[in-house]
C-alpha cells in the first residue's frame, strides 16, 4: 500500500486493513447512474449508483505512479465514500451456539455479568482519570520549566538588547517538542493525529475506523498531546482525552491487549461489537468528564453521538464511569497540589468560579447574547471553511510523514515567532496585582511593577489564558491587545488543526471566543453609563467562548451541559443554550461543523439521524445491492472460499438459502451468516466429512469466535487443500436463523429507521410474495452496509 | 359501567373507553397455561397464557352485584393486566395516501414543518411556565392569608387560653380547601388524582391512559393541586406540573381541543401518535423544568422515561421547550416579586444557593453519604411498602367518590391536628434572628424574642420548610424536634399519597429526608471535635433529602441532574449520584419504586427496557396471539363489520392477505390495516360499488383520518345497512403495505428489542417458508400489544 492512500485517510496501514479491505477503493457517488430522477425543487439530478461495481483501476494506477517516486496531486473528492471502513454489528447473531449459551446461563450468571459491567465501567473511569491526571501533571511541570527558562532569558536580554536570542530559544524549544510529537504521530500511528473526536464519533455511529481503539494509539496519543501542548501550539489537551477514554474502554472491556499479546482470559463474554460499543460509549463519556469536569455532559456527549437506542441501565453505567473519572482526576490532582481531599479540580480545564453578584445577567442582555451567537456562527463557519481548504490541500500535497513533520515544525516556529513579535510590539502595560497574580508575568519594556498584558495571553498554556480572560478584573486587557490576539490566534488555530500532531480544538476555540467576547464586553461597558457594572467583561468572554466553540463544532445539548458544568454554575444555562442554538443555526447556513467536515473528507460512510426528508419516493428495491451472493445451508468448502476471496463482491454477510425443489424455483431464505463466522469455521475445518473424526475433537464453541474477535484473519491466510475444497460445510448451527428482513417495497425512511434504531449491519430484502409468483419468491438480497453508503450519497446530494 | 371498574383504575369513565374497550376485562396471567417450563433456578413455574381467550364473566357478575347497591370487596390482583389500555402507535402507517403526501411535499414543506415543531415547543414552554407561575402565585397568596389568619388567632388565644379554637380554625380551613380539591378530582376527573407522573410514564412508555392528556384534566389538576397545597396536606405542587406540561403539549400540538369543541385547523400534520408522543415528551420535560428549575433534568426525565429512539433534533427541541419554560416562570415570578428581570427563581422549588465555603465535602465523608443512601433506601422501601398496602386497601374498600372525598377530608383534619399537637407540646424555642427571618414565626409559649422551632417545619408550605432545613444556621433545630417531625411527616405523607387529590410526592419526600439528614448532620457534628465545622447540617439535610427521594421514586440519572440543578451547584454531583445509586440498590432489594408500584396496581401493560435476561428460550411462536383474524384485500363490508364488532377478538390491527390460488393453499400477507382506519373507511362508506358515484364526491384523504384522530368512534355507532353489508371494500390504498415482520422462530429478546426500539404496536409473524411447504405459508399472525401483555406477565413471574 502506497503513501498516497495512506494519506487520504486517518488510518494508513494498508496491510492491516482486515479481511475485506484489499485496496481502498473509493466509490464515486455519481458514476453509473442506475436510477435518476429530476428533483422537484433544486432541479439537480439525483443519482444512485450501483454499488456492486466498484472500479479499482484508477486507484491502482495512482499507486503505481507514486511508486515511481513522482509525488502527484491526489484526486480527492469528498463526495466519494471509502469502502475501506467496516460497520460495527450492533445486532447479535442469534445462532444456535449463542442461544444455547444464553439458555444455559442462570439468573445468577446474568447478575454476575451485570456486576462485571459495572466493575469495568468503574475501572474505565479510574484509568481515564489517571491518564488525564498524568497528562495534566506532566504538561504543568514541563511547561513551567520551559516558561521559566524563557522568562529568565528574556529578562536577561531585555535591558542589554539581543532579544532575538530569546526568540530563537523560544522557537527552538517549541520546535523540538513539536518535532517529537509529530514524528511519533506521523511515523508510528497516524490515527492518533488530531483530537480523535471525529474518529470516536464515527465509532459510536457504528463505523469501525481501523486501529482507532488500540493500546499503541493511546500511548502515541498521550505522548503526542503532551509534546504539542508543551510545544506551544494553539491546541488543547481536552479533545484527545475523549479518544483516550474510548481506547481505555475498548481495552479494559476485552480483558486483553493484542499490542501486548496478553490475554487475561476475563470478560470473554464482552468480546463482540454490541458490548464493546457500549463500553466505548462509557469510555468517551469518562474522557469528556475528565477533560471538562462534566460528568453529565460526558453522558450526553456519548448519547448524542452514539446512542441509537437509549437504555436506562447503560446510561446509568456510563454516568458511573464519568463520575468515577472526574472524581479520580480530582483526587489525584488534589494530592499533586498538596491539598489532599479538596475536590475542586474536577476537570483538566476549569473555568473557575463564576459567583460574584454582578455576573447575573438581565433580560435585556438576551438579544446581545443572541447577536454574539450569530457572530460566533459566522466566525466558526469561516474557521471551518479555511480549515476545509487547508485539509484538502494537505490531502493533496502534504501526504508524506516527513512532509507532515516539517509542516508541524514550521507551524511551531511560526507560532513562537508570531507570539514573540506580538508581545514585543505590544505596549499594553498593566500594573502587577498581587491578588490576580499572573503565572509568568513578563515585564519586557514596561515600567517596574507592571507587566506586558499581551504576554499573559500568549506566554502561557491556553487553559490558563482562557481562565484569565474569564476572570481578570475589568481593565486588565487593552482592546487593541485583545483584537490583535483574536486575529492572530484565529489563523494560528485554524492552521494548526489537522496537523499530524495530537491536539484538540476545544481550547483554542474557547480562547478565540473569550478574546473577542471580552472585547465585546469592554465595548458594551464603554457604551453604558459610567457607573454601570452590568457589562462585566468576564461574562461576555464566557458567552463569546461558547459562541465561537458552538460555531466551530456545532454540538448542541451536550456542549451546553459541558459548558455549564465547567463554569460550575447553572445560572448561565439559558444564555449558553441560546448562544449555541444561534451559532449552530447561523453556522449551518454556511458550512457544516468541523468534525463533520473532517469525517466527510475521510469518506466515512457516516449514518445521520434520519433519512433525508424528501426520500420517501425511494424504496428498498432501488438502494439494495443486487444480485446478492447466497450460500446454501450445506455448502461446498470450495464455493465458500471462492465467495470470500472474490474482491469484487466483498460482502461481509451472506444470506443462507435452501432449495425447495429440484427445478428452477428459487431458494428460500433460512438465515444469515457473517464473513467472520465463515473464516473461523474454515480455520477450524468444521467440515461435514470430518464430523466423524471430530467426535474425538471438541465441538466448536462460541469461545472460538470470541478468541478470533475482533481481528479475524483474512481469507488469504487460510489454507484449504484441493481435497478439502470438495468437502461440505453445514452452516445450520452457526448462521443467524432469524435475521431482520424487509420487503422490496419498503420506503427508504422506514428501512433507515430500522437500520439506525437497531444498529444493523445487514438487512435481508425478501421479495413480496404476492407480486412474484414463482421466479423470485424468497430470493433474498443482502442490504448490507452498502445501504449506508447509498444513503450517504443521497445525503450528499441533498446537502451540497 | 359501574363504580367498581371505575375505581380500579385511574381512568373511570367506562363510556369513553373508545372503540375497543367495551368492558374492562382483566386478564389473569396465570390462567390456562399454554406452555410451562420448570425454571432452572427459582424452581417457580413459568406460565404463559393464551391471550385470545379472555373470560369476561367474572367482571360482569361483579358489576351486577355492585349495581344492586352492595359495595363489596373488589378482587384485585396486581398480577392481572388490564385490556382496557391501548398502545400508542409510534410506527407510521405508510400507506399509499401517506406516501403520496410525503412525496408531494417539497423540501420547503419539510422545513416549514420543522419550524412549526420549534414554534410548538416554544409555545409549550411558555404555557407550561405560565401555568407553573399561576399555581405558585395563587398558592403563595392564599397560603399567606391562611397562615396569617391562623397566626393571629393563635397569638390572640395563647395568653388567654382556648387554643382549641385555633386548632378548630386551622382544621376547618384545611378541611374546606381539601374538600373542594377532592370533590373536583373524585367527581369530575379521577385521572387528575395524584402526581400524574405514573400516568405520564405510561404515556411515554407507549400506553394510552384514557383522558390523561385532556384540557379538562389540566383544569382539574391545576385547581386540585392549589387546593391540596393550601389545604396543608403533606404534598408538593411539583409532580403535577409534569402532568400539566404534558397536557399542554398534547393540546397545543394538535391545534384543537375536543373539550372546547374548537379546531384551529392548524398543525393537522401532527395529528398522529408518533408526533403527539414527541410533543408530550417535550411537555413533560417543560413541566420538570418549571417545577425544579432544571431544564437538563427535564430533558433527561423525558428520555429516561420515554425515549426508545434517541433523535438529536428531537432532544434539542425538548431542551428548548424546557429552557423556555423555566425562563418564562422565572421572568413572571420576578415581575410578581417586584423585581423584574432578576432571573433567580428558575423553578417552583428552589433549594437556595449552596455556596459557603464550609459546604465543600471531603473524601472521608463519602462513606457517610453512602450510609445515608442506604438508610434512604430502607426508609423509601418502607414508605412504598406501607403505601402499597394502603393502595390495595383503597382499591378494595374506598372506591366511591364520596368515600374518597371523606378520606381526603379526614386526612386534612388529622394533618392539622397532628401538626398542632406537635407544635403545642414542643418546647424547642429559638431566638428570632433578623437575618434568617422565618415567614410565619409562632411565639406560642416561648419567651419574647423567641419562636417555636417545630412550627417552622409544620406551619409553612412544604417548599419553605425544605429550604429552611437546608439553609438555617446550625443549632436552629433541636434534634428531638427533627426526630418527631420526621416520624410524623413520614406517616402523614405515606397516608396522603394516593388520596383522590392532585398532589406530588417529591416535596414530602425531600422534607422527610432533609429532616433526618439534618438530624444525622447534628449527630455527626456532636461526635466531631468542638471546633470542627465539616458536618454542616444543611449539607447533610441535602444528602438526606436526596437519599429519601431516591429511595422512594428510584429515578437515576435524571434525578441526579434535577437535584444538582435545583441546588445550582455542581459540586454535589458526585455525592448525590452515589447516594441515589445506593438508595436505588438498597431499595430495589426490598420493593419497587413508588411509581412502578402504582403502575402495576393499575394493571398497565408497561414495557420495560429489556426483555428478561433469561427469556432466550422463548420464541415468537409461544407468545403470539393465534389464530389471527385476517382480512382480504378486497373484503365484504359485512365481514369487516363483524370482525370489528367481535368483542372476543378485539384486535386493533388486522393483516391483509391475498389468496394465491383457488384451492386450499393459504393466503399471502400483503399489508396491515388498523381498526381506526377501517372505522373511518366505514364511516365514509368507501365501497367499491359506490366508486362510480364517488366520482362526484371527493376522494378520501389523509385529512379524514386526522380529523377523526384520536377519538375514533366505536363500531357500534356506525350504521351499515343490510344492502351495504354486501358491498366490497378495497383496502389496497389504506393498508400499510410494508409492516415489520418476524418469523416464528425469532427469540423473545430479539422481538422485544424490535418492539421497544421502534415503538411498535403490531408486529406480523410470518411462517418460515422452508419449514412449512404449503399449508401455513405466509399465513400471518398478528402480534399486537398482546405481546406487551405476555411480556409483562413474563416479567411479573420473574419479578415477584
Amino acid at each position: 500500500m502506497s503513501n498516497i492512500t495512506k494519506k487520504v485517510s486517518w488510518s494508513s496501514r494498508g496491510d492491516e486493513l482486515g479481511p475485506v479491505g484489499e485496496g481502498t477503493p473509493l466509490l464515486n457517488g455519481s458514476e453509473q447512474p442506475r436510477h435518476s430522477r429530476q428533483f422537484s425543487e433544486g432541479g439537480s439530478l439525483f443519482q444512485i449508483d450501483r454499488l456492486s461495481t466498484v472500479d479499482l483501476e484508477e486507484e491502482i494506477s495512482a499507486e503505481e505512479e507514486s511508486a515511481r517516486g513522482q509525488p502527484k496531486e491526489i484526486p480527492h473528492n469528498s463526495k466519494l465514500l471509502s469502502l475501506k471502513y467496516e460497520s460495527l454489528d450492533y445486532d447479535n447473531s442469534e445462532n444456535q451456539l449463542f442461544l444455547e449459551e444464553e439458555r444455559r446461563m442462570s439468573f445468577t450468571g446474568f447478575r454476575c455479568l451485570e456486576i462485571s459491567r459495572w466493575l469495568i465501567c468503574g475501572l474505565i473511569g479510574v484509568l481515564t482519570g489517571l491518564i488525564a491526571c498524568f497528562i495534566d501533571i506532566v504538561v504543568e511541570k514541563v511547561a513551567r520549566y520551559k516558561y521559566e527558562a524563557i522568562k529568565q532569558n528574556i529578562e536577561r536580554f531585555t535591558e542589554v538588547g539581543g532579544l532575538s536570542i530569546s526568540l530563537i530559544l523560544w522557537a527552538v524549544l517549541n520546535f523540538s517538542f513539536v518535532m517529537v510529537g509529530s514524528i511519533l504521530v506521523a511515523f508510528f500511528e497516524p490515527v492518533a493525529a488530531g483530537s480523535g473526536i471525529p474518529q470516536i464519533k464515527c465509532y459510536l455511529n457504528g463505523v469501525k475506523i481501523p486501529r482507532v481503539v488500540r493500546l499503541k494509539t493511546l500511548v502515541i496519543k498521550v505522548c503526542g498531546v503532551i509534546c504539542s501542548v508543551i510545544g506551544g501550539l494553539a491546541v488543547g489537551k481536552e479533545g484527545p482525552m475523549i479518544h483516550s477514554g474510548a481506547v481505555v474502554a475498548a481495552g479494559v472491556s476485552q480483558g486483553r491487549s493484542t499490542t501486548l499479546k496478553k490475554d487475561l482470559m476475563i470478560f470473554e463474554y464482552f468480546r463482540r461489537d454490541t458490548e464493546k460499543r457500549d463500553f466505548v460509549s462509557a469510555g468517551a463519556a469518562a474522557g469528556v468528564s475528565a477533560a471538562f469536569g462534566a460528568p453529565v455532559g460526558g453522558v450526553l456527549f456519548s448519547l448524542e453521538e452514539g446512542a441509537s437506542f437509549w437504555n436506562q441501565m447503560l446510561t446509568w453505567r456510563i454516568f458511573f464511569a464519568s463520575m468515577i473519572s472526574t472524581f479520580t482526576l480530582n483526587f489525584f490532582l488534589s494530592i499533586s497540589h498538596n491539598n489532599t481531599g479538596d475536590l475542586s479540580n474536577p476537570g483538566l480545564i476549569n473555568f473557575g468560579r463564576f459567583e460574584s453578584e454582578n455576573l447575573n445577567y438581565n433580560l435585556y442582555e438576551i438579544p446581545l447574547f443572541i447577536a454574539m451567537g450569530a457572530i460566533g456562527g459566522v466566525l466558526g463557519a469561516l474557521f471551518n471553511f479555511l480549515n476545509y481548504w487547508l485539509t484538502i490541500f494537505r490531502i493533496r500535497y502534504v501526504h508524506r510523514p516527513c512532509l507532515q513533520v516539517m509542516e508541524a515544525m514550521l507551524v511551531a516556529a511560526v507560532t513562537a515567532s508570531v507570539s514573540f513579535t506580538m508581545i514585543y510590539f505590544s505596549n499594553d502595560c498593566q500594573p502587577l496585582d498581587s491578588e490576580h497574580a499572573e503565572e509568568y508575568p513578563l515585564q519586557l519594556f514596561c515600567a517596574d511593577g507592571e507587566y506586558n498584558s499581551m504576554a499573559t495571553t500568549f506566554f502561557n498554556t491556553p487553559e490558563k489564558s482562557v481562565r484569565s480572560l474569564f476572570h481578570n478584573q475589568p481593565g486588565t486587557y487593552n482592546p487593541l491587545t485583545l483584537g490583535l490576539f483574536t486575529i492572530t490566534y484565529f489563523f494560528l488555530a485554524c492552521w494548526t488543526y489537522g496537523l499530524a500532531v495530537s491536539a484538540g480544538v476545544f481550547i483554542p476555540s474557547l480562547l478565540i471566543g473569550a478574546a473577542w467576547g471580552r472585547l465585546c464586553g469592554i465595548w458594551l461597558a464603554s457604551l453604558a453609563s459610567a457607573g454601570s457594572i452590568w457589562a462585566d467583561p468576564g461574562k461576555y468572554a464566557l458567552i463569546g467562548a461558547a459562541a465561537q466553540l458552538g460555531g466551530i463544532v456545532r454540538m448542541t445539548l451536550s456542549l451546553t451541559v459541558i459548558l455549564v458544568e465547567a463554569t460550575g454554575n447553572v445560572t448561565y444555562g439559558l444564555p449558553i443554550m441560546l448562544v449555541l442554538l444561534t451559532a449552530k443555526i447561523v453556522g449551518d447556513y454556511f458550512q457544516e461543523g468541523l468534525y463533520d467536515i473532517h469525517i466527510k473528507l475521510q469518506s466515512v460512510p457516516f449514518l445521520h439521524w434520519e433519512a433525508p426528508a424528501t426520500s420517501h419516493w425511494l424504496t428498498t428495491r432501488e438502494v439494495m445491492s443486487s444480485p446478492v451472493t447466497c450460500l446454501n445451508r450445506i455448502e461446498k468448502v470450495g464455493t465458500i472460499v471462492d465467495v470470500l476471496s472474490n474482491t469484487s463482491t466483498n460482502h461481509n454477510g451472506f444470506p443462507v438459502v435452501v432449495q425447495v425443489s429440484e427445478n428452477d424455483e428459487p431458494s428460500k431464505l433460512c438465515g444469515l451468516i457473517l464473513r467472520s463466522q465463515l473464516i473461523v469455521l474454515l480455520k477450524h475445518k468444521v467440515f461435514v466429512e470430518l464430523a466423524g473424526s471430530r467426535l474425538t475433537r471438541r465441538k466448536l464453541q462460541l469461545k472460538d469466535f470470541r478468541d478470533a474477535y475482533p481481528r479475524f484473519p483474512p481469507i488469504q491466510s487460510i489454507h484449504v487443500s484441493q481435497d478439502e475444497r470438495e468437502c461440505l460445510m453445514d452452516l445450520t448451527e452457526f448462521m443467524n436463523p432469524t435475521p431482520y428482513t424487509v420487503t422490496q417495497e419498503t420506503s427508504l425512511p422506514r428501512v433507515f429507521k430500522l437500520f439506525r434504531a437497531l444498529g444493523l449491519r445487514h438487512l435481508v430484502v425478501i421479495d413480496d410474495a404476492n407480486r412474484v409468483r414463482v421466479l423470485n419468491l424468497y430470493k433474498s438480497k443482502v442490504f448490507s452496509r452498502k445501504l449506508k453508503i447509498v444513503t450517504m450519497i443521497l445525503f450528499r446530494w441533498l446537502d451540497w
